[in-house]
């Protein structure tokens, strides 16, 4: 079952004229967590207070709704709502945003599009995940409508963007903070868990603006993320994929923390590419240790992403740019239609399983 | 009169035992304002509630507090407190943190660094003000101490950074948000006020971080602000300096934001730069348009800041790989040492004023 006991993901719910609060979902219901276990923390309009306790409480906490879900009729009678009677919310407050680029082929991919003579790999991506920081104030939960940004395209025009994408990515929630000073400890005591990203990417505005500082613009105007994240505890973990040269001590990797999870990326209704999360080179314990290497602390709500997933097969890359060939070759659907880019009025889905464990759905319609 | 009632700064501070709440600067004492004005909303432990009033609140607030320190002995008696009794906070809760690349002489220098044999400025430097998002949770008041912080130097090598340096800049804090999927309106309505800021940089770590998605690591380790904020009321207005190209028309000047106001860069007690606000190319108003141009919005908290401020001149520069042209050129100190990057020990000081006001400083020492 895709929202069973094993699974049990984390968000913040509210019924018509009802105050947001922390709920967790069951098949197709949410469990109000503050009325079933008496516990304030669930009462707040975000996950935050809640994912601050630790891992410990974290453990004990999903154990206890397992057991009152499986044992406890009460409670599932009372406190069990169906799903089409609730409006779900952002599930956190977003402390920092970062953005990673953790994946070989899609790195790869971006190197042979615009560097078509040279070797696609930039010199330091072997030697640490790159990344950088985004815009949070911008991430919102799925079903947000996305406005088409404009922006200088090139030099001397400013219009909506022309090549507007998405890129299919899984972010990952912190719970404990970390000593500004020091690097944090163990990934699973402080990343509480993983939701599901699409990191909206207006191409045209990006290459014009991105040199020496990143891309700005053309990614801060909207993140959508899944109402739904999902424990670590939750999901099924595997070696991560080789790695060539071998990291650095600070880099070394603290575990299986490999996923074992695929997305799909539908477009207006249909599948266009299944991006497999295992094809990723660095693994989220190695994002974490990097992101506090110089020391750079932690809070609670903050979001760290992948990059774009995407895997060795052209139906596995997981934005369009790479999908089109920046264009160049459009996509065919079986509508009989063609995209290179998104046009307004199309809807992109993205949906995870892992393990048979449905990790929700990020939706957004361009406007 | 540095600390007047010209000036009046905001700040958090609190006494031995006491909560922090807000307080405004004059002289060498902080008029208590939760106790003085009988607003609760001073009372808090950061400056956000009041920003988030909006522009007449500012202004009538600051109206008050002139009319109040002027003529109510009761009050100035009752509710200013000697700074040697109070500990300042940060001031406010940084939403996100942006840090642009404004001033043409800081461009063309680094350029020239970097790239002898090549244009000093990139194609898209006089067209748009370029930025990138920092690191929010690391923004830090005046006197945290500076850790050194430790990245991969080059490919293989990890310790700590070489090239510590420093960035004198100017902060703009918003007050009031802007929706999502419209650009913001006027500059002063949105934007309470100014702060100093040192944006500490590790040279090394950025150099091999930066490409292709900018400075990471590099920066994200502290970002130390002044624990007053000016407000745009306090500060002299001059027009900005002439832009060629004619910006385009989303980024047209909104009136004089060109602001009238010295730098000056301390390290170790002796002054050895004193960078002029004046010479920037892109004033605060521009950056605030491009920032939303793209339908980003704003919250309260918003923190962006102006990048190095460098003049012309050699004795101008806002930071060391300027001052000592990447180590080649150290710079020579009146105790006759010698620098090119930061030290352990060394403390560096930013002060500024503007019209005689004083907007506070901000120090740092190296650990």
């Amino acid at each position: 079952m895709s929202w069973g006991l094993d699974n049990l993901p984390y968000g913040v719910f509210s019924r018509r004229g009802e105050a947001p609060r922390v709920g967790v979902r069951y098949g197709d219901q949410v469990l109000d967590l503050a009325a079933a276990l008496h516990d304030e923390v669930f009462a707040a309009p975000s996950l935050n207070p809640f994912m601050a306790r630790g891992h410990t409480a974290w453990h004990d906490t999903r154990a206890l709704i397992q057991e009152k879900l499986s044992t406890d009729r009460s409670v599932t009678d009372a406190h069990l709502i169906p799903l089409e009677q609730v409006r779900l919310h952002l599930p956190f407050e977003v402390a920092d945003y970062v953005d990673f680029y953790c994946s070989l082929d899609h790195a790869s991919n971006i190197g042979r599009i615009f560097r078509p003579d040279a070797e696609p790999l930039l010199p330091n991506w072997r030697h640490l995940p790159v990344g950088y920081h985004g815009r949070a104030g911008t991430v919102v939960v799925s079903g947000t409508p996305i406005r088409r940004p404009s922006g200088q395209l090139r030099a001397g025009v400013f219009g909506p963007s022309t090549k507007l994408d998405i890129e299919a990515e899984l972010g990952f929630v912190v719970g404990v903070p970390s000593e500004l000073g020091s690097p944090a400890g163990a990934f699973e005591e402080h990343v509480f868990g993983v939701t599901l990203v699409n990191d909206w990417s207006a191409r045209d505005i990006q290459s014009f603006e991105y040199v020496p500082l990143g891309p700005f613009l053309g990614k801060s105007f909207a993140t959508s993320i899944s109402p739904w994240i999902t424990p670590l505890e939750a999901l099924p973990r595997i070696p991560g994929r080789p790695q060539e040269p071998e990291p650095l001590g600070h880099l070394r990797r603290q575990g299986d923390w490999g996923l074992d999870i695929t997305v799909e990326v539908w477009l207006n209704g249909e599948i266009v590419s299944r991006p497999p999360y295992p094809s990723m080179y660095w693994t989220p314990d190695q994002m974490l240790a990097h992101l506090t290497s110089n020391g750079a602390s932690l809070r609670t709500g903050d979001l760290f992403a992948s990059g774009t997933i995407s895997g060795p097969q052209r139906e596995e890359r997981g934005s369009l740019i790479e999908l089109s060939w920046n264009g160049g070759d459009p996509i065919k659907l079986a509508s009989g239609e063609t995209r290179t880019f998104l046009e307004d009025g199309d809807t992109v889905t993205l949906r995870a399983t892992a393990a048979g464990r449905s990790l929700g759905e990020v939706v957004g319609t361009v406007r």
